[in-house]
C-alpha cells in the first residue's frame, strides 16, 4: 500500500476556461476509515461538465469546492479497509470521492458494484449518473413516443449516448448533434440514430434535412446557438429537457449572471404549448435500482451500448477536463487510475 | 325580432398596435339555422387578448379571422329559434359566436347556462373560459402548495383574478401585478391576496419586498420586463405557467418573428430544475363541466368573486379591445348588447 494520497486541488478560481494554473497538483495523507467508513481505492474518476460550476464560489445546488481542497468527482474503486460490516476488502464500489486515488466514506454513501455485470468503468456513466441522468429526465419530461422526433446536443457525450439510445428504443426517430464526423458516424453507425447533425457545419440546413416533422423533444446539453436553431423547430407539445448548457458554462457563472446570453422568446412556449423543464440527477439517485436493473436488460438484450474516453493517470485530469469543456472527448470521459 | 344583424369585421390586418380603420362596422341579414342549429341572440360579447393574434396572418393554433369576416369571440345569449331539440326559445346558453348580434351554431357547440346559477356574462368570465384557464394551468403546471408563492402578472384581469383566488384558496400566498392603486387596491381588498406590485412604479423593490421567500409559482400573462423582473426570482423547482405574453401581441406575430425579444437566459432552468410550460385552454373544453361544479361550490361558499369591465352596444367594441391590448381594462372585459 502506498503511503500518500496523490491529488489534484482546487488551486484558484478560474476566469472563463480553466486553465493549468487553476489546478494544483498535491499528496495528502491516506485517509484512515472512521468506525462505519470505508476506505476506497479509486480506479476510475469520473469528469463531468457540472463540476465547472463547482469551481465557481456562486449560489447553485451544491456547494463551491473550497479553495485547495480536491476537485469534486465520483469515482469507482475497490474496498481498501471497511469499518462498515457491509464491505470487504477488494469489494468494488461506487462513490468514492474527487479527483485523489483515495477517499474514506459513510459505507451508507457508496453503493456496490458487481463487475461480473459490467465493467466497473460503466458506473460512471451508462450505469452510473449520466445513465440515470437519460432515464429520469427521459422518463419524467421527454417522454418519447413511437414516430416522434427526438433532437439531442453533445449526443455522443456520457448523456446523450444514453438518452439517444433509450429514445431509440421507446421508437422515437432519434436525431444526434455533434461536433465533427467521427461523432456523426459513431451516432449513425453504432448508437443507431436516424440522423446526425454536425454543429461545425451548416446547423439550420441539416436540421432541416434531418426533422422534415419538426422537433417533438429536444434534450439539451449545450444552449448557445444549437440551442437558437432547435427552438423554433419544436413541434406543438414539443418537451426540452433542460439537462445542461455546457456552452455558456466558462462565461456566465450559475447561469444567472448578469451578462449571461439571453434565452429565446418564450412566445411559443404559449402557442405551441410547449414544456421545457430541467433536471439535477442528484434529486433521483433514489431511482438507482430501477434505472440499473432495465439498463442491464437492455444491455443483455443487445440494445445498448456505450463508448468511453479514458485517459490514464491522474495528473492527466486538469487537460482532460478542459478539453471535454470544449467538446474534444468522445464518449464518457473517465480517468483511470493505476 | 330586427331585420339585420349588425357586425364588426376584421377590414383589413393590424401593422402594430389595432387602430379603428382596421375594423368595419357593418350589417348582414340574420341567420336561418340549419336542422341542428340554434340561433343565438347575443347578449354579452366576450373580449380576450387572444383576439389579438387571430388579426394576423401567421400560422398559430387556429387559423385567423378572415378579411371581411366577423371578428372572432365567445358570445352568451338567449335562443331565438332552435332546430335542435335539446334547446328552446329563450335558453341561455354559451357559444354564440363572433363580433356581431346573432349566430347560427350547431347545438354542439353550445353550452347550456343556468342563469339561476349566477349571471349570464359570468359564463364567458369566472366560469367560462378565463376561469377555465386558471383552472387548468393551476391543476396541471402551477400545482401552488400552502405556504408557496403565487406571483401572477396581469392579476386584475379576467384569468389572474380567477388565478389569485384559487391559489390563495389553495393556501399559497398571493400577490399580484398589476397597473395603478386601483388595480392593486382590488387585490388586496375583494380578492384577499397577500400583496400587489404597481408595475408602474419600482417592479424589484415592490417584488423583494412582497415575495421575502422567493417565487415558487408565476403565472405569466404579460411577458416582458415584468418577466424578466419576476424570473430570476424563481425557487428551486418553481413553475411558469405561460398563459400570454401580451406585452408583445402588437409587435411580434405568432411570437415566433425574427425580432422578436429574446427571453431569459435558460441556465437557471437547469440549476433550479424549473418548469417552463404553455397551455391553451382549446385543449382542455372536454374538463368543462368539473371545473364549472368546483367553481360554483367556491362562489355558494363565498370563496370566489369576480369583476366585469362592461362596455355597452357593439360599436364599443374596437376602443374597448384596442384598450384591453393596453391593460385599460379593469376585470373581465365584456361588451353587453341590447
Amino acid at each position: 500500500m502506498p503511503d500518500t494520497n496523490p491529488q489534484i486541488l482546487l488551486a484558484r478560481r478560474p476566469q472563463g476556461a480553466p486553465v493549468a494554473e487553476d489546478f494544483r497538483l498535491a499528496e495528502a495523507p491516506i485517509p484512515t476509515p472512521a468506525e462505519g467508513e470505508v476506505l476506497v481505492r479509486h480506479r476510475f474518476l469520473s469528469l463531468d461538465p457540472y463540476q465547472r460550476g463547482r469551481m465557481d464560489d456562486v449560489k447553485s445546488y451544491a456547494p463551491p469546492v473550497a479553495l485547495g481542497a480536491p476537485m469534486e468527482c465520483q469515482a469507482v474503486g475497490q474496498v481498501a479497509a471497511s469499518r462498515d460490516a457491509r464491505f470487504k476488502e477488494g469489494d468494488w464500489v461506487l462513490g468514492g470521492y474527487g479527483w485523489q486515488h483515495w477517499s474514506a466514506r459513510k459505507g451508507d454513501a457508496l453503493i456496490a458494484v458487481d463487475p461480473k455485470e459490467a465493467p466497473p468503468s460503466t458506473a460512471l456513466g451508462v450505469l452510473g449518473m449520466p445513465g440515470l441522468t437519460a432515464w429520469v429526465g427521459l422518463a419524467d419530461i421527454g417522454q418519447p413516443k413511437p414516430g416522434e422526433t427526438l433532437v439531442i446536443s453533445a449526443a455522443s457525450g456520457a448523456v446523450g449516448q444514453v438518452v439517444g439510445q433509450l429514445g431509440r428504443i421507446a421508437g422515437a426517430r432519434v436525431v444526434g448533434i455533434a461536433g465533427g464526423a467521427a461523432k456523426c458516424g459513431f451516432l449513425t453507425g453504432a448508437l443507431g440514430f436516424e440522423a446526425a447533425v454536425d454543429h461545425k457545419a451548416d446547423l439550420a440546413a441539416q436540421l432541416d434535412a434531418a426533422c422534415p416533422q419538426g422537433v417533438d423533444v429536444y434534450w439539451e446539453n449545450v444552449g448557445g446557438p444549437i440551442q437558437a436553431a432547435v427552438f423554433p423547430r419544436f413541434n406543438i407539445h414539443g418537451r426540452m429537457v433542460m439537462c445542461g448548457m455546457i456552452a455558456q458554462y466558462n462565461s456566465a457563472p450559475g447561469s444567472a449572471a448578469v451578462g449571461a446570453p439571453p434565452g429565446p422568446n418564450l412566445g411559443p412556449v404559449v402557442r405551441k404549448r410547449l414544456r421545457i423543464q430541467g433536471l439535477i440527477v442528484f434529486d433521483s439517485w433514489h431511482r438507482y435500482p430501477v434505472f440499473r436493473a432495465e439498463m442491464l436488460a437492455h444491455i443483455a438484450a443487445g440494445k445498448l451500448t456505450w463508448k468511453e474516453d479514458v485517459v490514464h493517470g491522474l495528473a492527466a485530469a486538469p487537460a482532460a477536463f478542459m478539453g471535454l469543456l470544449r467538446g474534444e472527448n468522445f464518449g464518457k470521459l473517465v480517468v483511470a487510475l493505476d
